[in-house]
């Protein structure tokens, strides 16, 4: 790992960010998810685990940072299951196909890499099955929580598969919001209706 | 195109078949599904038009060929709507998991390189736009019929990434006629109930 350390100046908070980041992507891509350690991440860039807490906290927070999310996942969670219970589906929707499928958004690109290298599918599906469907699945008061979950999240990544990645006319070329409303009553029915299932 | 024809011995149907075959493949992942045609395939493969008609049927039945599908597509989309209306969500469901969904099947083959190879990602999208959803859209008799099958589709392809591709495990280790059960009403409702879409 070259990360050109030649020009640090010790103390500089943004060059210490950096080399954080850097050690931290190379270490999820390495080991996966779950057997990633912020100390381990801390040795590799030469400072203290304590200030890799302090710049970024948890272990998931550096993951999202380090892949460049644009929110910080529990707040997300949490905001979106706060909100009016009835238009539940409606706001993970809206969030999915606007944060999450669009063109070049890194999470779309963690997307694309999963499909093809198996480093990259195991460090997705550790974080969706230790943060993403943990977090939200404590949220949820019905038997398969975390079922009901991962079939939300595999609409939403299909969805984004056809209009992003393949880019199916039918819904590349569709309004976001008509979008969002289409599939809104699925997401809500998954996730508060009790025969969803069958 | 290396197609080794030295050996070939003129009117062996099985070495004229293999021809038209890599030819075929070869044009479609050139040029897409929409501008590939038998006459510059057959050309390629140095056969007759007319026997490429005769031994593979329609452009479809070539692609479908050439790509090993384990099926005959409108063949299949009929059987498919052909029975009861009442378990047409879980005949649809049943065949993507347990014909498509199969780790090592040439669509998932296909679906991966869509994700990393715009040439694939296009013959795919032409396939889907001009054969799929066109043929099965004829048979669905409510309003948005191509956009309630391709969200049917992206969410099929959806449960295909998370259970095959990324391998998240309460998808993977599931029992398929499970999985099947727990996604057949939803399809069901995509294609028969008029206020799915909101």
């Amino acid at each position: 790992m070259s990360r050109g350390r030649k020009g640090r100046r010790p103390g500089d908070p943004e060059v210490t960010k950096r080399a954080v980041l850097a050690a931290a992507k190379a270490n999820f891509a390495a080991v996966g998810f779950d057997r990633a350690t912020i100390r381990a991440i801390a040795a590799d860039a030469a400072v203290d685990p304590a200030l890799v807490h302090h710049y970024f906290g948890s272990k998931q927070d550096l993951f999202a940072a380090a892949h460049d999310f644009p929110v910080n996942v529990d707040e997300l969670i949490d905001s979106i299951f706060a909100g009016p219970a009835a238009e539940l589906g409606e706001r993970l929707a809206r969030f999915y196909l606007t944060v999450l499928a669009v063109p070049g958004s890194p999470p779309l690109s963690l997307i694309r890499a999963a499909t093809t290298h198996e480093s990259a599918a195991r460090m997705l599906r550790e974080f969706i099955e230790d943060v993403l469907l943990d977090n939200a699945a404590s949220l949820i008061d019905l038997p398969d929580a975390r079922l009901r979950l991962a079939l939300v999240g595999s609409h939403m990544i299909g969805v984004v598969f056809a209009r992003n990645l393949v880019g199916i006319a039918d819904m590349a070329e569709m309004d976001v919001e008509r979008l969002v409303a289409a599939v809104a009553p699925t997401i809500q029915r998954y996730l508060t209706d009790p025969t969803a299932l069958g």
